[in-house]
Formats: C-alpha cells, structure tokens, sequence
C-alpha cells in the first residue's frame, strides 16, 4: 500500500505495532520459561497478560478508523527478538542469562515505547482523540513495565555491591 | 564466543552497540538528505556528530577494560533501520516522510538508550566505573536528542489544531 497521507501513515504505523504486539506474545512465554529469578519470571509472565490486552486495544483502535485489524513485515522487531532468541541460546551459566533476558526485554518495551509514543501523536494530529486516549494507556503500562524492568536490574548492582 | 560470565556479556553488549553506532552514523546523513524541515535536517547533522563522539567513547570503553574494538552482528539496528529505509522509499509526499523519518529516528534512539541504560548498569556491577561514567554520558545525550525530537513531533500537532 503506498503512503501518500498522515492518515495512511498512521494505519501503517498500526499495522507495524500489531504484528510487534503479537511476535511479543509468542516470545514472552519462551523468555519466562528459560529465566531462573522468580521474580523476572512473574514480571515477563503477568506482562504477557498485558501484551494480549495491548493486541486487543490495538484492534479497538483499527475499528475506531474504520480499518480492519492487520498486519505488516515489522523488521525491528524480529530484529529485537531474533537477538534475544540468540542471547538465550548461547548463555548456559543461569544468573548471566537471567540478565541478558532482562535487557533484551527492556529493548523490546523500548520499541513498543518510541512506537506507541508516535502513534499517539500521530492519532491527536488527525482528530482521532478516543485512539489517541487508548494508545496513550498502553503507553503508560510499556514505560512502567520497562521502569520495574530497570529496578530489578539495578537490585542486581547493589547486591553485587554487597556480596 | 561462548558468554560465560557477567564479564562476556558486558564485552559482547560493547560490541553490538559498536556495530549499532557505527550503522547509524552511516544512515544518518541519508536520512538527513531526505528531509526537508529545516529544523530536523539541522538536528539530524548535528546528531551525527554526537554519534561520531559515542564512537569514539565506546572505544575508549574497550580500552579501559582491556579490549581491541570489535563489532558483532547488531540485527536489531539491522531491524529498525532496515524499516527506516523503506518508508523513505516508500513515501513521496513530502511532509509525510519527514513525519515517518522523524519516528524512525526516535525508534533508533530508545534502541541506543535501552543499550546504554544496560551497559551503564552492568559496568557498575562489575565494578568498571570510569567506563560506567562514560556510558552514562551518551546515554543522557541519546535521551536529550529524543526528547528534542519528541518536541519537534508535538510541534506538528500544534499546528495542525492551529490549521
């Protein structure tokens, strides 16, 4: 489909982010089952129940414009994930890996952030207040769950500090 | 390499965001041709510049910790700028590129600020200050070149609701 407007470059947008949402929600369970840190595996666990409110939200989003909810090649993310799929494979030693994923999980919430930080914008600039609203609340949960991600990582440091 | 230890990964983080900054310093001044806002061609050449510097940080990185500067495959810069690449090619109206380059910018920034952010917080944790500073240094300009894009990005909406 070429691009020729801010409203065929929004549903582009869309598309790019519901084949992204879905990609995750078929990673995340793999990224929980290898993590040793129990509190790692809950945190990826109970935010892949939020990925597939994130797929829902974003197919409200398509029927608020009159578009049927698909999807298009997102290289980024498979980019993301293929990295993180590598990572897993590579690392035997537990505490090392456990890192690794955390990282790579906080690479994947940052590509949800920058995209659903412009797809809001993008939304408001066409008038399209109610998609705006809903994108902005996915939003809100991708940077908390990539600030609880941050956290945990910097447990690490201080523990490290200690021992 | 085989990554066996916290030490590995943080060598093997070095190297895919080497290999990161050197791809982007090659497609920013691409992408900085195509637009045609003033004011983002401007930020864009000025980040180049930035990027050269975070080049030249990273390398004084390897150094510190004992190591030649080496790349490895990075196929999730490979991912975002690969999308980058075919919007711009994609598009013809001019307003429109500019607004999708602009997101696509931002998408390589949260990449560099997820790394970073990463990197900084394991050179801490493996004691390697002096390089955790020097990390932390591009990751507070990676923040503030996406903010400012972040800005430029809102600015449309502005004018828009104004039109």
């Amino acid at each position: 489909m070429p691009m020729k407007s801010m409203d065929d470059l929004f549903v582009h947008g869309l598309q790019d982010l519901y084949t992204a949402e879905k990609r995750i929600l078929q990673s995340l369970p793999k990224m929980a089952k290898k993590v040793t840190t129990n509190e790692l595996k809950q945190a990826l666990e109970r935010h892949k129940n939020e990925t597939q409110e994130h797929v829902n939200r974003l197919e409200q989003v398509f029927k608020m414009i009159g578009q049927s909810p698909k999807g298009v090649q997102c290289k980024a993310i498979e980019g993301i994930i293929g990295e993180a799929q590598e990572t897993m494979q590579e690392i035997e030693d537990e505490e090392v890996c456990d890192a690794a994923i955390l990282a790579d999980a906080q690479a994947v919430e940052h590509y949800e952030i920058t995209r659903y930080g412009t797809l809001t914008t993008w939304a408001k600039e066409l008038g399209h207040d109610d998609a705006a609203n809903l994108l902005h609340q996915t939003l809100e949960e991708e940077k908390r769950t990539d600030e609880m991600l941050t956290k945990m990582a910097k447990q690490r440091v201080n523990k490290s500090a200690a021992a």
